[in-house]
This record gives structure tokens, C-alpha cells and sequence, in this order.
């Protein structure tokens, strides 16, 4: 009796439907935007045909929500086109392991490698290893990283993603497996861009799942010898097609600079990216909408969605590139959307007013002024430099987010409405202020 | 988020083992069993080499523990050899699926299947769509299972994928592809059995995770055409080698039927086997043990590891024919590692000062006695029901455990040390009353 006809009155009546539907107000823009994009579109590769989607989908949604000069503009990426992706324990014991590639992972051959396992408990452990002692070893690559509020584990730990690899190659491993860069224990590999500077051959590198990991390390931890087989055959390729999506809502004085909200519309493709960067999208664009849903702001507010920022940022740089005209402020959400508890902000000395004002909106809501140097974002970060433009960052808690972060469990079941809803009013609230600010706003630095 | 820029270069050289090795007491027996059924054998799928090894691994465990009588006996199986398992959504918009054949799935040709979906939002939907109306369509079925403490949602709506697929098949369904029976958010899907009955052609029988039903759902509830590709190519083989393992722990008087505590071998191969069941095996082994630890007791306790409980029961069954000897009882750990929070037994009026005894000594844990019927578990039930046997169930907390069950996720940073604790300890102190118990056990029924 069910079929796609009456599947409305279905949904009204049928349990079911309600795990997929959380409930969300309808009207809800955010939650409407990235349930949209993960669903209509899903995971948006840097350069692969899916971004492109995922950039007509969001230029037709600003489009449809009342943005105007909403405006596609091109830019080409270096990326990593993905392979097959696959690794099991030859010895002691066959057992099959969740890997991933790193993006700019060296290639296997189709049959893959095999090798004996060098295990490091650290990233400075690898890099004490003697020069050569790595010949034809696949190094396991290990860390201990916990959750933070402030996301602050990912610098120090993600490095032995982002430098493991290459260090390994350099002493001669034939390949590298890391420990997932994630605080999760479940069977998903997270990915994510590794770096090989000029001299030093990319080998293939991997990461498996935290269990997988784990177990590994037992049988080590007895003294077992492990051999790996590795098969990782996706290629790194020059030149892909990427883009950065903008639009505006105007201001009523449209010769004032204008405040730049940012996102990135690209994502890793194990997932559909929903906590990254689905979410930020959802947020700036649900949150100008409100910013001016009782009248328009002195400045415009224009929205950057930015195009291959998992991949080298090439969308964040096209931007600064392309848009030398004078911008005020810029902020950008790109790390979920979980509750918003701390703001820092970054403004020169003649606009320390505003920093206050600001802060004074979101002291309601529970949100704490910080302290310290406000990173921004990948996507603001060229144009922040260029320009040396006054930053406010709205911060998340993070302390999950590196549970699901360049997984294939970024999906949107794990964001939570109420959540989200906090994060675009605070984000309105912040936007009420600095786009109604008559002062000028100076360079912060 | 990707690369933060600007990253302080701090690495700290904290040892990764601590991450993998929980805080365990040395020489807990019960961790000890599952940390090494899973990391030095891995998953055991019935039938297959993986299993056998098992078997192996778990005699020379016995042995080593101090049971006697240690013995593997063979058996024979039909199996499910996995092969390929790959899901895409065609249209409205490609996407990857997280998608495992179900056990006794049909296979596909190697480039798979492809077909439009009708959409059921239950068991109960699909059974009353019309004869012939699904010829050439794929079924997406869905369900609104949630998680009990009881676990009791299995029984309901695990009929999904029981009968599911035979009755989609029927109706002339080229394939379907189910929501996992599961309580879980993740990428990970639930596999397990499916029935064709005789008569009814096994047609392709696949479960996607949560999150992609979701998706699926969403896009169904918004009116879009969905096709999906669907490549399956596992076979359903028949006299696969199969087998039982079992050990004894001599009572001092051995002409008293023994105390028969059971669990199984045999896992479902997507993850390795943690909760379901190496976990059961850990327990009465270590439950055992601990019974004895103070002296023997009067009662041989008698330890069944049972092959083949996931695709049909052919160890139980086995078992009941090789063992006509009386028993005086028997008990089973398949459901976890989660907290014993019930107890309900089954005794002949003869005996109800025994349930008493049972239920008194597990009251200062603060497990309450419950009423109702026994299942006691598949492995116990052949010789039980041959014997009219006497039977225990500790109850274990199912909140979480059909997050888990039958995915990639069954792994051992799952089990919680301490909650495998409890276990051992309400099995042992169980196993205390009734393998001292003087008076005669007589059948239940």
C-alpha cells in the first residue's frame, strides 16, 4: 500500500520516518540547507564532478532564499582523485583493516604492497628513527590524541598525518599506516591531506580506524611481528576544476565595506560532509537571512562558500585573488555544529567598542569572551592576510567533532537541530552588530 | 576544517599503547580470552577457515586455563561466503551506500544489479502490496526499531530482514536493500541472516546503515524517484566444516549431571566478533574459573563453545545429538558485556528453592529477579529442549547492544572491563549454588 504517491500521508503517519526527520520547525533554513545539500547532492570532492554539483545546488539555493549577485566563480585545484582503498594483517594473523588513503598518497600497484611493520608510538619517535633503518618497512605510525573543547588536539597530533608520511619516506619506508587522527572508537577511518615537500617521494599512506589500530597495537604490545598488505590507488592529479560560490544580501549603503561570512562547500568524500562544512554553510546563510529578516543592515553581507579547502585551500586564495576591493570583517564557521561557547575577536585599537559590543550580545546566550589568536578559518585566511581585516571567531565546542571529522560517519544525523539553531542565532546576533556598525572598521593589525 | 595554518609545532611523545590497553587488572582472565580471541584470530565466520582457527585458539586456551576433556568436535554447516557487497544510489543524484549483504543473500552478476525502488515503511506495508507489483523493482524497506534494555525490539522488528526478502521476492522484487536492524547512527551496517523459504528464489538481499536510509528516506519523502545499483556476489554454500569446542572443569562427584554453560565461537565477519560473542565465551569461561577458584565444586562444570550459532545453529544442534548424557542445567552469555541487571530462572516445583537460592545471591548485586519465559539462548536450545533441561538467564543490558550487533563495530574497545566484570561476577556466583546444589535438578518441564 505504500508507494511513492502517498508516501506524504506516510509520513505523517509511520514511526519511521521520524528517525530521519528530526524535529525540526519547518522554515528551519539551516537545518533545511545542509539536509538539502548531504542529501541532494552528498559528498562534494574537491574537483570532482560532485563539488560542481555541490556548487550549482548551493548558487540556486542563495538564489531561491533572496540572496542577489549570487555568482559561481571558477578556480582549479590540485587534488587527489580516490582509488581503491584496502588493507588487511598478513601476519601473525589475516585480519582485515577499515583504511582510508590520505589525500596525496603515494600509489600502489593494483595488487598492492607488503611489507614488515616498523611500529612508532609517536610522531617524534618516527622522526628519531636512524636515516635508512626504514628500507622496505611499512611504518605504523601511532599518537594519543583526546578531545578538546577548543579543538586544540588537532594541531599537535594531526601532525602526524600531515608530516608522518613524508618523514617515513625520507628514511625509506615503502609505505606508511597512521592511526586514524580522530577520538572516535569506531570502524571509520578519517582521511585527510598529507604533505610530501618537493624531494621527497610520496609512498603510499594510510589510516586505519582507531579498533583497528587498537588491535594492531595489542599483538605489538605481545611482541608479534606484524606484515601489512596495502592497496591505496588513488592518484594525486594537477588542474581539477574547483569554484567558490558567493552572494550577497545588500546593505543600505552599499560604498560601505562589506562584512564576509565564510564556509567551504567542498568535502571529503568518505562522508557527505555535513559537520564539514555542510553545517558552517547552513549557519552563514540561515544567519544573515535572520540578520536581516527585520529590515536591511547598513553593510552588505556577503557569503563566501569556498571551494577546495579539505585539498590546500585553493578556493580561500582564488577569493583574495579575485576580490581586492576593500571587505570590513570576516568570520567563518567551519567546525561543526555543536553549541557555541567562547568568541574571540581581533580588532585594531580603534574598533575596541566594537569588540565589547559585540561580546555584550552573546554574553546572554552564555557565550564567553576568549582570549588569544583567532585563527579564523582556511577560507578567510587569504583574503584576513591580504587585507588585514578585523576577525571574529564564533568558537564550537569541539570535544565530538573529531569523532566524526573526515569520516564516513559525517552525515547529518549527527548534527543536532537545537544546536544548530543556537549557532545561527548567535552568529545573527554578532552580524546585527558589525553590520550595523557606522564606524569604520580598520584593519586589525 | 583542514589545514590549520600557523600550527605551534608541538608534538607530544605520550605512549599510544596507553590508548589501546584499557585499565585491566593483569591476569583478568575474561579480558583476557576476548582481547585475545579478537586480536589473534579476528572475525570467525561460520564455515569458514577464520572459524577453524578459532577453534583452535580457543581448545589450546582451555587447556592452558586448566579444563579438562578439552575436545573440537566437527560438525557441518550451510554457510554464506561473502563476496563483493557495493550499493549506489543511480538517481536522483549518485551516491555511495554503506551496504552489506545479508547472510543467504541471492548474488548478483559481478557488475551488479540496478533497478527503481518502492519504498515500504514496514514488514507490514510490504505484506500488503499486491502480488506481481514489484516485478522488477527494488524494495527499500524500513522500520522504526528501538533500542531496549530487554533487547525485545529484535524479535519484531528483526523480522524485516528475516522474512523481508523471501516476501519481496515473491512478489516478483528484483533485489532490496533493508534499513540495518539496528539502534545505531553510524556508517556501519548490520548484517545477518535472511530466510528463502523452498519454493521462493533467493533474490539479492542487502542492509545500509542508518544514516544512508535516512538519506534515502528523505529524499523518498520528498517526492524524488530513487534507483539504486546493487552488486552482491556472496554465494550460500552448503557442508561447510564447522564444530564445537568444549572443556570441563570435574566436580567432585562425576556421576551428578553437569552444569552446561554455553556461548559461541562463531561471528559475523564485518567486525571481529567482541560482543557477539567472544564476550559470552570470556564470561563462563572466567565464570567457571571462578567457581572452582576456592575448590572444586561438586558439580562438573561443563564449557560448550558453539560453532555456527550466527547462520542456523548447527553447533547447538550438533551438540544435542553427540551429548544425549543427562545434564543437570544449562545457561548462556550471547548478548554482550553490558551490566546483568535480571535474572529469570527455569526449574521444576521441585526445585523452586534452587531459583530462590539463584535469585538470593544475586540480589546484593542489585540484579532483580524477573518472571516470564526463558529463551536461555540458540545454543542451549536444541539439547534443552531434548532434555527439558533446567535453565538460567542473567540478563544483560541491550540498550547498546543492537548499536553493534552484526557491524563492523564489534570490536573489543566496545566491552567495557568493568560491566565484564559483573558479568563473571553474577556467573560465578550462579555457577556457586547451583554446581554445589546436592539435591537432584529435575527437568523443567
Amino acid at each position: 500500500m505504500a508507494n511513492l504517491r502517498n508516501l506524504a500521508l506516510l509520513v505523517l503517519a509511520i514511526p519511521g520516518v521520524a528517525m530521519a526527520t528530526p524535529d525540526v520547525p519547518h522554515g528551519d533554513t539551516a537545518w533545511e540547507f545542509v539536509a538539502g545539500l548531504t542529501s541532494e547532492v552528498g559528498q562534494r570532492l574537491a574537483g570532482s564532478e560532485a563539488e560542481a554539483r555541490g556548487r550549482a545546488w548551493a548558487a540556486e539555493k542563495l538564489k531561491a532564499l533572496g540572496f542577489k549577485s549570487v555568482a559561481i566563480e571558477p578556480a582549479v585545484t590540485r587534488g587527489y582523485v580516490r582509488g581503491v582503498d584496502l588493507a588487511r594483517l598478513v601476519s601473525p594473523v589475516p585480519q582485515r583493516l577499515a583504511v582510508t588513503a590520505l589525500g596525496f598518497s603515494g600509489t600502489t600497484p593494483g595488487n598492492g604492497i607488503e611489507g614488515d611493520v616498523v611500529y612508532f608510538a609517536s610522531l617524534a619517535d618516527l622522526k628519531a628513527a636512524a636515516a635508512g633503518s626504514l628500507t622496505g618497512k611499512i611504518v605504523l605510525l601511532d599518537h594519543a590524541m583526546k578531545a578538546a573543547q577548543d579543538g586544540s588536539g588537532y594541531g599537535p597530533y594531526g601532525q602526524a598525518r600531515r608530516e608522518g608520511p613524508a618523514i617515513a619516506s625520507a628514511k625509506g619506508a615503502l609505505g606508511i599506516v597512521i592511526r586514524s587522527i580522530g577520538t572516535d572508537s569506531h570502524r571509520n577511518p578519517h582521511t585527510g591531506v598529507t604533505n610530501f615537500p618537493a624531494g621527497i617521494a610520496p609512498i603510499p599512506a594510510g589510516a586505519v580506524s582507531n579498533p583497528d589500530a587498537d588491535m594492531l597495537v595489542r599483538l605489538t604490545a605481545k611482541g608479534r611481528a606484524l606484515r601489512l598488505a596495502l592497496t591505496l590507488t588513488g592518484k594525486t592529479t594537477d588542474n581539477l576544476p574547483t569554484g567558490n560560490v558567493i552572494g550577497e544580501l545588500p546593505g543600505r549603503d552599499p560604498s560601505l565595506p562589506s562584512i564576509l561570512v565564510a564556509c567551504h562547500l567542498d568535502s571529503w568524500d568518505l562522508g557527505t560532509g555535513a559537520i564539514d562544512d555542510g553545517a558552517g554553510c547552513a549557519i552563514i546563510t540561515a544567519a544573515a537571512l535572520k540578520a536581516q529578516a527585520s529590515g536591511q543592515t547598513l553593510r552588505t553581507i556577503r557569503v563566501l562558500m569556498a571551494g577546495s579547502e579539505e585539498i590546500g585551500g585553493a578556493g580561500g586564495d582564488a577569493y583574495a585573488k579575485a576580490h581586492p576591493e576593500r571587505h570590513a570583517l570576516a568570520m567563518e564557521s567551519d567546525f561543526g555544529a555543536d553549541r557555541i561557547w567562547r568568541v574571540i575577536t581581533k580588532f585594531g585599537a580603534a574598533n575596541a567598542a566594537l569588540g565589547d559590543e559585540v561580546a555584550a550580545v552573546l554574553s546572554p546566550m552564555g557565550i564567553v569572551r576568549g582570549s588569544g589568536s583567532v585563527e579564523g578559518g582556511a577560507d578567510i585566511a587569504a583574503i584576513s592576510a591580504a587585507q588585514k581585516l578585523a576577525v571574529i571567531d564564533l568558537g564550537q565546542d569541539g570535544r565530538h567533532y573529531f569523532d566524526l571529522h573526515h569520516t564516513p560517519d559525517d552525515t547529518l544525523d549527527k548534527i543536532d537541530p537545537v544546536m544548530l539553531a543556537q549557532n545561527v542565532d548567535a552568529w545573527a546576533a554578532v552580524l546585527g552588530v558589525v553590520a550595523n556598525a557606522s564606524a569604520s572598521i580598520a584593519p586589525a593589525e
